[in-house]
């Protein structure tokens, strides 16, 4: 049995703060981590779906590590997200996380080209080979239109190519069923889900990645402790508070824009209103929030008791 | 009305060969361009699907960019597939690609991450904005899981944004009504079907862009002449000889890999068969083609009267 | 060589008079039946998508069915479709319709439970097998979400369970594979297309079943004439016309309507319009077009000449 | 606040046991309803998607609701699934299942005709205003390739058209926002998932419809009473088992049929096993087990403990 490479707990999908004009804003992203750490969190995951990764040129992907690096100074994990269309890609980006210091990459399913599940394999135990450093299957079917069934998540677990699974599927009992699949007690399983974390650690997930982290820290911290102690109703008590603040932020930028841009839009509006973001600027072609949006999220935010 | 950027004709998206190491091969690359261009194509396009382009690292897909425009030397124009996830990462390959010599760019809607379409408009304009090249919207619903309305192209044909369309859509209805739509005589139509050229051609395209084009460029030459003589007969007549082959290729690797891997390694094995790649090598992680299937390769290339 | 069920020609797919209160109308249905027999259609088919099939109870969809063959009488076939979940409801329907006097059934592939394609085979001859009606295979994936694929197609013709298809699949492609795989001469290919209807016949298909085909009959047969004379320009210039006739009526109902809620009632709305229909009921839940739109469906039939 | 229809509790979704020329199997059925009975199950839901609903005729369907109807005989609520494409279809079935003595009927949205989802609530309100019983929304998204919205669910609670909801869709999430939406105290959620059923139940669901229940019934009523304790370990551990046994029973028929024929055709033979049926005859198309596919049965029953 190896040593696992994250423990456990909250490990939020870092928001990427962006400048007016669309370059890293070092300073409000160097911010965003040191709020993170002083919450407590267990380890920090950079350029995931909630980094806005498919947006972001690869040098700001890589700078974006490189300051979450710096500022958890060894004190959590940093783990990285490297997204990309198919396999020598995303070796390239594997490489470049290591050198810049991430703990582990995590890599999704191929995407774009119509690659067949039977070449599923090979992809994960390239990448494994060519990164040297733990690498994490991310289950994400709604961007990649295919789903990394759980037998093949065992089986590339037991041979020493996955580390571990970030679940961000929605399917709670494929979930289940890796948990049940996998014996490697070493093997971590993450969910990506903002709404359904307390029933995935009830399953026995190990960790959670919520975008809705990023403004909320305290919030997930407390479901996560809460469900260690074996506390399910007080973290269904908090799920539920989280579940409410979610949908709202959501929905706020109405059907004028995806339900992307308006998350994530509202998520940075919240961290510009919390003081952490000098600016809520979201990449071209996201629509941004308008005055009358940005004033509902900080409603929302206060209405959720984090005004 | 503004000159347009491709007159007409076949502009074969070419393959990309690679070394047995997966490094471009540039050798074969020059002989490939030099076989098609030596068969008359009026174009070449680079880095497309048939390209590989979601398995190629930026700098194998910018070297096969200068290779081709090298080569080409001004006979014919040299298109760029610019394919990624979202417009800031698809304007880094736009204006790359505008350095190294492409007379236009390819961009799809944005994929991954999930942008509504009312965000597709941003996007084009973003890209047309940056790249300062004519722009060729590229319709792939089965690799971005979304469609370009035609009321969409129509409306940035006549704002300037968009040269042209790629149509790889299957969805011939769809092109025909672009076709009604577009008033502006330049915009050019280029249907990616191998398969039912010659209709597009019927319905007003401008242009074929066949993956098949690789291997028998002679025959999608005749296809398109005919054609032009309105001798839809005969177009047929090459179109079925051209179906028949592509459905033996696809096929030759059966159930063991996806159609894809098959398609793409029985196109880079013929060109080998037709001594113009030194070898077959495709992307990792795609399924090679086996001794037996490569010589099923070369016994329907014979058959198509390739041989 | 046994002989084809439909010869050739336009067979339209009868829309179904309601009452205001949703049963048959059938004085209406009969003067629906004697328009198009005195337009010169060459075929009935009643009870398809375009008759509400989905919506109508068993013996509305009988009723409807003896009132077209009663008044067709003999003059032309009449084919019915027998639209349900799986094979043995489709059965009392297959025998329903013989008993009626169908010529020919149309049957889809099942739906609603997950049934698979290795399944499609015993579903079609047990159909054969128990109607002793000629069979006709109605390839619809938008409604039934499974396409047949050309190969099962052209082995269940060369065996004598299908006599024909109708394919509303949108795949063209497809459409000429099963002209390209089927031998048996006397096999019918029909095209549920509104909108390339000529296309599909310049492919081989021997006959249209379009929709629209209830409202101007004598355009599709004007189509239809001009494409067996080998005029294909001027079966585009119908076309053409045909295209923009449906474009319009199909928005009609705008956002606050499905848009089959909106073809269906345009469509019966015209036919009000032009002395056929009594009224524009359409089949609970489908939302009736208000005033304006109503007006709306007139001024677009006089905008197409029909006026 | 009304009476709910079901107060709680496990209510199978009964198999339909046919002779083996594909009729109702009238005194295995009148078996199985005893032995459910004598299981100590809470009601009984005839004509579902386990029942093979979508292959039943009409008579056939009605005959079944009668026997189990009749062999219930008061002791527990029977409630019968009317399901079929479209509101005018669905309402036969409703009133025929009233006359037959069912508690409340369940039906799903529209599908096979295009039915935009704002046709939804006139679908539902249409039926339960001609049923004149208790309306169970049914959310079943494989079969109907439509979601049903838990905004949706709630508003039509509110107004007293929906008694409650049977949840097929795999989407705890949603099931999560219903019972947070839903202020009705009698509106009862039912869940059709049987491997994440103890999920359901912490989550609130009242009840448990799992198909797996006709072979098993005993071991979903130690769930569901364990989870009524509050026993949440011990109802894991019993779906635990309850998982492992379904997946050997949905993979025993492999690749030759499809899942959903593997899954019903196995249930019917675990229950000839253990003497409740005469024989495990399926509805055509479905492709039968065969004697090494029923031994397999035989033998996972046995690993089970039902041996």
């Amino acid at each position: 049995m190896t040593e696992p490479v994250l423990d456990h707990g909250v490990v939020p999908p870092l928001c990427t703060p962006l400048t007016p004009d669309g370059d890293l804003d070092v300073p409000s992203l160097e911010r965003l981590v040191g709020f993170l750490l002083d919450a407590g969190v267990h380890g920090l995951f950079v350029t995931g779906s909630t980094g806005e990764v498919a947006y972001l040129p690869d040098d700001l992907r890589y700078r974006a590590l490189e300051v979450a690096v710096s500022v958890a100074a060894e004190q959590v994990p940093v783990v990285a997200g490297i997204i990309d269309t198919s396999t020598p890609r995303v070796i390239v980006h594997a490489r470049a996380a290591k050198a810049r210091g991430a703990r582990a990459v995590v890599a999704t399913a191929p995407f774009y080209a119509p690659t067949d599940p039977v070449e599923f394999p090979g992809h994960f135990r390239a990448i494994r080979a060519a990164a040297d450093l733990p690498l994490i299957a991310y289950d994400i079917p709604g961007s990649v239109h295919a789903k990394l069934p759980p037998e093949l998540i065992a089986e590339l677990a037991a041979e020493g190519t996955l580390a571990g699974m970030k679940d961000s599927s929605g399917d709670l009992d494929g979930l289940r069923s890796v948990l049940d699949l996998v014996r490697d007690r070493s093997f971590r399983v993450l969910t990506g889900s903002e709404t359904m974390a307390d029933v995935a650690l009830l399953l026995g997930a190990h960790g959670l990645v919520p975008g809705l982290g990023n403004v909320d820290p305290h919030g997930y911290l407390r479901l996560y402790e809460a469900a260690q102690r074996g506390d399910w109703a007080g973290a269904a008590a908090e799920q539920r508070r989280l579940r409410a603040l979610l949908a709202t932020l959501i929905g706020v930028g109405g059907p004028r824009m995806g339900r992307y841009s308006s998350a994530i839009g509202a998520f940075k509006e919240a961290l510009v209103a919390r003081g952490v973001l000098a600016q809520g600027t979201t990449s071209v072609p996201m629509i941004p929030l308008d005055e009358a949006e940005r004033a509902a999220v900080r409603r929302h935010l206060a209405a959720a008791g984090l005004g």
